[in-house]
């Protein structure tokens, strides 16, 4: 994210280059919209496949257009201070409109994560609220602090925070409103056993549908953690690269462990959590990816898998349902790879994203640089959690004062699909 | 459209950056049809996916093959009369391989929204033969008129007509075609009600297919819309991204608007006519994409919902079955976006799309640029409106004449797959 | 492939652009593994579609790891001799992560192919064994020999072997170790007929999918094919252009000529088969498309229907059952695209692409060049066979030996999916 200024001075070929890679990557990353739907309409059962579909929707239409109005003038705003920016709503007086088209994505991303951790119980109106109330404020804050110069996260210590593709503003700002929803919505009925409270399987209805989703996931993830390099000039194509290669690694580590980690204990395999494992690693590797050697984004996926694993069982033992997961894939994990950047970065790599902060610089504690960067990381982490878990918090619980969060019991056994003109499949009948 | 000559003259690394792009926006393009495939799977019934997609295959492989054979010549051949292009057939003597791929994905595009229109009713044959005639013929000569350089509506008024990504030339002519021969061939059994004639809904049998299926469109119609620069340099790159930001903005805006429309409306959600809505937008986007500030994105969005949603309930009024409303979708919306051009182009971007033309422009009426361009896109449109109009008539007449449209009543109720080889989905019993 | 060298000298803005073009074309490398899972799912009975899904996600994220780990260094490691590579596992010491890249999403297609060829009938577990050991031996090693400086197949006759895009490393690879597996295995319970030994269909579950997956692999093969100029300056945007204008035509053509032989010889349409068709046309334009002429292009299409019909027609007689007819379409299709080199490669083609090999080349039969070029192709066709079948049948038969390979009479009747943990649809009813 650091080499905006650079294109907002230059004004040629190479920068027409940098913003073609730039909007190459756009493309990609609202592409993984059409995975996020997939993966979660396959995740849910086929009575609420159509209703999880018209979320998607509402999240990518209606978050689109209160992030080009709002949203990104908090974020990236001209004249901002440390805590907002504060002009240039509806791009008025704002050019360059491919970094916009980028950041749009980024955005439109964060916000659909959220749907999945409230499927199969809530209103579809209350989809509305939350997607304006994300995308005009609670990711707009996250993101200035974390990416725009004024941002006050990246004034601390001696780098500032790090995070070079969105695992802290995307991946963990999502993973933490969804997982705050999915607390304050409550199970879904059916979920835990009322007697035992043991947790009840409520498998989605198409693995091939959220297999796909996650595979469409993982292709635009190329141009979520690549193109933000912003460019490929002065260098900046071997960071491209290198965060190809790495997050691949990640991604392809943390899933073989997921998969192998649960056949070894249960001597099944088991493609949903697999799918998610994959998941967990693409979200990992997003704040590290450009400044790692291949050796540690494999240790970095590995430890994801178990990052994933375990807050899965986590939330299960505290008889919290989220049904996508969402919660361990994207908050847990993602927390998990802001801190990697503390651990695994590498001098040399840290000097070439960090070219326009000061000349010296922190890098990793497992790679000789020391404790400093790892700090930062976890001060940031708990910022924006905090961040999310309040401004969330006082979201739904308005929402469910107000009686517009969760469907009544009837229709949810019936199926949301109800009120959103009927089944998704009516050749088919469902069991 | 307007590059095409720098193109041809230059020959050095900025041209193959430039060509670079168009080829990745190619592949953008071409994967369209795998968006419209599922899109069309989705929306009809379950006994009839099978047979959809056979004419998607058909139209795709066929189709591109008479155009690389016939129809690139009849379009941008070189000795083109103001009429037609006479010569390069097969390519021979033609060098500029990238233009080419691109023209090709395009007219791929406009063949197969045809499909659609046909659906659930005709002879899986008759897609052979308008499938020859739409890229040999009606496509071809279209294109010609409005994109080559000395086609007739490019040198009428002081621009020439405008369509900057095929809003005319792919969009409007495939809506009006497939219109057309909906028309001819009538409503699938069951649609009207056969005492009151009023609408009974026949619900596609994947909703999540057929959204799969709008949101690759969207994808690939970054490429449709923005490679219609035909390159990035030259500030072609500005250009492009503005086209991605508006055709963004005009779609979320096309498919929010619909979405609450409905639901204002009928207190329901629908997510077939959300997703139409969506597709609706990026159709009404192609013809100005280029050419507006995100304020004219935004109402020629909002007004697209309603140009959609009103032409399909003039449709059903008119007992006409467009069974995936491509009418409404793809000629409405493109003639709205036709139109548009002439509303909310600026003076600033249309000189810079239109470098190569006269030095004097005019522009939108709402924009300050008077009333004459509006009135050169309205004679385009009726232009090609009545080329469409006239041609498809004549092809789906004498198809209908000669019996091989549709197919006869016991097998429309059956299922049009069991001429292709058996159900789509054996494991699953339909109902 | 020649291009490598060039990128490895240049340290420039024009050398991040190329590599630009080979991320890009990465990633939709990548994404066919999106097409395959899809196409694999889609074309087996709905109890087997998870172990199928799962056998995809073992094979690209395990199989991903040991080509980083190992299968790399073997195929292109520094200080090779004629034989394979010596170093460089892990990457350590090695700089140019985007060929590595690139090559890796290669390796990752071939691998895939084989769970094709295996569906239906064999444990999970062989899955494990069979990725290891084709992505650190079986692969490796072919790639090593026709692609690497050194490679032994690149130094005899003229010119060498050619094979721009990987028609034999990686498709007659893959469906060449898939045909042993599925040889030795043996057909499907079902399949034959136990009197007769007639060929009985069992159909796959969904055709939609399986389209669906066809489609993103036509999509992904632009990056397979063109990325393989590993670079737009020096003219190979031009090579860029052609290929995918030659890799269309050759795929259409394939998909139409069998669409309508079908039709001709059996008055149905198949949709299945025309699916083939198109990948079977991809596969016979890896090695030849960026060398040859559109109507070249055209005609390598036309027998490339009948060499996958013909294939597919043989192996029934032969009572072999490959599921997904992969044998017939990545190895026979593969080794017509591979001998098509020498058959109809131009001159000034050949030069182009062959720069940095001997000045004198030769070049295709049918183009004028002699039958040098041919016998050099067949001769690497027939090594890369023998390769592949000594080690697969090696490889296949100790896994059957040692009762890892087939699963029991029982589970298969039942489906595999009791062993990925429970149905793929819970929510239908199977029949």
């Amino acid at each position: 994210m650091e080499y905006l200024e650079l294109n907002a001075t230059s004004d040629s070929f190479v920068a027409a280059v940098d913003d073609m890679w730039v909007l190459n990557a756009t493309y990609l990353v609202f592409y993984t919209q059409a995975g996020f739907c997939m993966l979660e309409a396959g995740v849910v059962r086929a009575k609420n496949a159509k209703s999880i579909i018209i979320k998607s929707i509402i999240d990518t239409a209606i978050g689109s257009l209160i992030f080009w109005a709002i949203g990104f003038a908090i974020s990236f705003g001209a004249n901002g201070n440390f805590f907002m920016g504060l002009s240039q709503f509806f791009l008025i007086g704002y050019t360059n409109l491919t970094f916009f088209a980028y950041q749009w994505a980024f955005s439109a991303t964060s916000i659909t994560i959220v749907s999945g951790s409230l499927a199969e119980r809530v209103h579809i109106n209350s989809c509305l609220i939350y997607t304006v109330v994300m995308s005009a404020i609670i990711y707009p804050f996250a993101a200035h602090w974390v990416w725009a110069q004024s941002g006050w996260l990246r004034k601390i210590g001696t780098n500032g925070i790090i995070d070079f593709s969105g695992g802290i503003v995307v991946h963990m700002v999502g993973g933490a409103v969804g997982l705050v929803g999915t607390y304050i919505v409550g199970p879904r009925i059916g979920r835990f056993d009322s007697e035992s409270g043991k947790p009840k399987p409520l498998p989605g209805h198409s693995i091939t549908l959220s297999t796909l989703g996650a595979f469409i996931i993982w292709y635009g993830s190329y141009g979520f953690n690549t193109g933000s390099t912003l460019g490929i000039s002065g260098g900046r194509i071997e960071v491209a690269s290198r965060s190809a290669v790495t997050m691949t690694i990640t991604a392809t580590a943390s899933c073989a462990t997921t998969l192998l980690a649960i056949k070894v204990y249960s001597g099944k395999y088991d493609v949903a959590k697999s799918v998610n494992g994959l998941l967990g690693g693409l979200v990992a590797s997003s704040a590290s990816c450009s400044m790692i050697e291949p050796w540690g984004a494999f240790v970095i996926g590995c430890v994801a898998a178990f990052v994933y694993l375990g807050s899965s069982h986590l939330l299960l033992k505290k008889r919290i349902d989220d049904p996508l997961d969402n919660g361990p894939i994207h908050y847990s994990c993602g927390v998990w790879g802001a801190l990697a950047v503390g651990l695994f970065a590498t001098e040399k790599d840290v000097n070439k994203i960090l070219i326009l902060r000061n000349p010296t610089h922190t890098y990793g504690l497992f790679t000789g640089g020391g404790i400093e960067q790892l700090g930062v990381q976890l001060l940031g982490v708990a910022v924006v959690t905090l961040w999310c878990v309040v401004t969330a918090t006082i979201l739904f619980y308005l929402m469910r004062k107000f009686n517009v969060l969760r469907i009544d019991p009837t229709r949810e056994l019936m199926g949301i699909d109800m009120d959103a003109g009927g089944p998704a499949y009516p050749n088919f009948q469902n069991i």
